[in-house]
């Protein structure tokens, strides 16, 4: 199997595909599904194999988190981040969503602030509102071709009532990796206003040449009696269905705080979940990883071209994630409208923008980690819905 | 792949397995696990076939829980159990003792009272412990070869403080299978102590001939507005370590609790989890069940005849589980002398009576889902071990 190997997901049971037309109202029949963050192709080789070892067995009894299963997490960070960690230091989710729901309900309290920078992962708005905390947007500011921090801007909006700051790096959208004296920055900030420090590095490995991701935990070690790192194997090896994730909490206090609230919720990973990273975080997943990176270097180069040719619209340069973040503004159209030509014209179910937070009015996010054959497709699609501004 | 064929399941992450020595001291190299509540031996093909077909598509992006699934959860309640629900009622935990966590943190607060009558599943204390609410510990009475209950001395233990009660069916330890006006009676109970009425119903596949399995909302659906049941295919089909289980609510207030409480922490089945289940709740499947009821019978009689021999030892004639509930009172000996034969000289791990309750002060817990060989083995060696008795 190539990255290229189109695989039918309709009828898998795949959100992204099989809900799309109740969702968007794009159907599948000849849509393409670019907006939830999975994959189209098949996942390593390697961790398939771990399925199949599994499924020749046949025994799907209790199992728990094996040494073998944190030292690959703690391998994959010193060997692919330079990171170093303690084996115990990892505890498990149920995916990163959860993870910050956890970080949410452990750290904070109805009513407080929690802060988040965006353009980012909506999710973070939803979360911090679904459990009755508030969430206090503080926009990146655009810079030349990316966003960065403001953080003047952000102290302005806070009214001491925050008591958790929600990271992202890189972030999604927009794929910006963040240097290290941002992110030292960015954890001063938190300290001066005594914020809990949750950073989710969930894309941490979709990072393209010439860039280079720093951990939050690597920039800012000194700030590690407020800090959660989130990472998962899941966006790099598509196997987000599978709902497993990690929390890297190096302070003891802290760690055991979350300890104790999975150990309430009698929370314990899937075997296969475990298995499956276990597997995923070895050579064999990181040669099939760099692998993957030149592959969605390619579509990314080939749908910014696309979409940079149609008068209006811009493709932000994208330093890591899958995710195209692409600018509508210049075609002086409205949200609506813009959003209707690529629902109905280009038949394309994409994220919209405005659900990123305040600077992604006139934004569209496009999902690209498919083969670059649909990518062009898709890229021709929206240049001839937009063929009228040529 | 018969129940017979012996699986070595050392080496494979089992818990029951991997952790012996560590959790009880007995050597993995010639003991025999018979202690936590998983089978030795193979799921069925049906299942089986679900996770080779997913490793054949070998995507592993986002799902959800599809109507399939819901649609065999609830065909399998109407064939099996005479139950018919909607696919409304139906929610996803992550195994049931997440969900029975889950129901504390729901319908009760810090300090409550909850109700279990005892001897019982251990966690059920646990839980209740790990929470911050209080254990009410009712004593089932003793009823020539089982256990009955006795409401009126469970009465006289509440002080009114008490918001919940959990319960086992088929009970967890003893395999007593409830009548229908004892689950009656113990609704009305619940009613009466105004106390949400949790009906723990992992074990109702596992019921040997003779016995009939009725669900609580089978018996006193005019309870529904303070029950929920918790089914789940995971020891049926030897799934566990999979992490799903299934909360089944037909009160529509009810549900919108539990429902925001998993939508706030972003609960979401693994995928795998959801295709092992659809697969499993299926003719096929039934079939499978069927067989295995029929080796369990089996093992159940060779345990029990090999026990029983044993002066001073009885196993309790099981109505329903795997999970042979052996008095050793009648030895003479204490609970340290026994369960330290059983360690040391049989070198078989079983679960300690003491932690199902007071009633299972000299009792042991012995799971017999294995083969047939490996059950006379036992056998053999408990009988070596209490040799002087004879
Ligand atoms: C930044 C970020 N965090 C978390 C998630 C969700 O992770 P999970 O699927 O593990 O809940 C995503 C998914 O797109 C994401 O982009
Ligand atoms: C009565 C009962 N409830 C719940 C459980 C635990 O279920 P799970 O593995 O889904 O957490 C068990 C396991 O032995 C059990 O016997």
């Amino acid at each position: 199997m190539t990255f290229d190997d189109l695989i039918d997901r309709r009828g898998t049971h795949s959100s992204k595909w099989d809900k799309m037309e109740h969702l968007f109202g794009v159907s599948a029949e000849d849509g393409l599904a670019m907006w939830t963050a999975d994959s189209d192709y098949a996942t390593a080789p390697c961790v398939i194999r771990a399925v199949r070892d599994a499924a020749d067995r046949g025994v799907f009894g209790y199992s728990w988190e094996y040494p073998e299963y944190k030292q690959a997490i703690a391998w994959w960070m010193a060997n692919r981040h330079d990171w170093r960690i303690e084996t115990d230091w990892i505890l498990t989710s149920q995916g990163l969503g959860n993870a910050i729901a956890l970080c949410l309900d452990v750290w904070t309290r109805p009513g407080d602030g929690v802060v988040i920078f965006s353009p980012v992962y909506h999710e973070f708005a939803h979360k911090i509102g679904k459990s009755g905390r508030r969430v206090v947007e503080c926009p990146l500011a655009r810079d030349g071709d990316s966003y960065a921090l403001d953080l003047d801007d952000a102290q302005a909006r806070l009214d001491g009532s925050e008591t958790m700051l929600i990271w992202c790096s890189p972030q999604n959208p927009s794929g910006r990796i963040w240097t290290e004296a941002e992110l030292r920055a960015v954890a001063g900030f938190a300290r001066r206003n005594d914020l809990k420090l949750v950073s989710d590095e969930i894309h941490h490995d979709l990072v393209y040449p010439g860039n280079r991701f720093v951990p939050m935990d690597v920039a800012a070690p000194e700030h590690r009696d407020r800090s959660i790192t989130l990472t998962a194997a899941s966006k790099t090896f598509n196997i987000a269905g599978q709902r497993t994730g990690n929390m890297i909490i190096p302070d003891r206090d802290l760690r055991t705080d979350m300890y104790q609230r999975l150990n309430t919720l009698d929370y314990a990973p899937a075997g296969l979940g475990v298995d499956m990273i276990t597997a995923a975080y070895s050579p064999d997943g990181a040669e099939w990883v760099d692998a993957q990176v030149a592959h969605l270097d390619g579509n990314r180069q080939a749908l910014d071209a696309a979409l940079n040719a149609i008068p209006g619209v811009w493709s932000m340069p994208l330093q890591a994630t899958y995710l195209a973040w692409v600018d509508f503004s210049g075609t002086g159209m409205t949200q609506d409208e813009i959003a209707a030509r690529i629902r109905d014209d280009a038949r394309i179910a994409v994220s919209p923008g405005p659900s990123f937070g305040s600077p992604g009015a006139l934004f569209q996010r496009i999902n690209f980690a498919t083969s670059r054959a649909r990518v062009e497709e898709a890229g021709a699609r929206l240049q001839a819905a937009f063929a009228d501004l040529q």
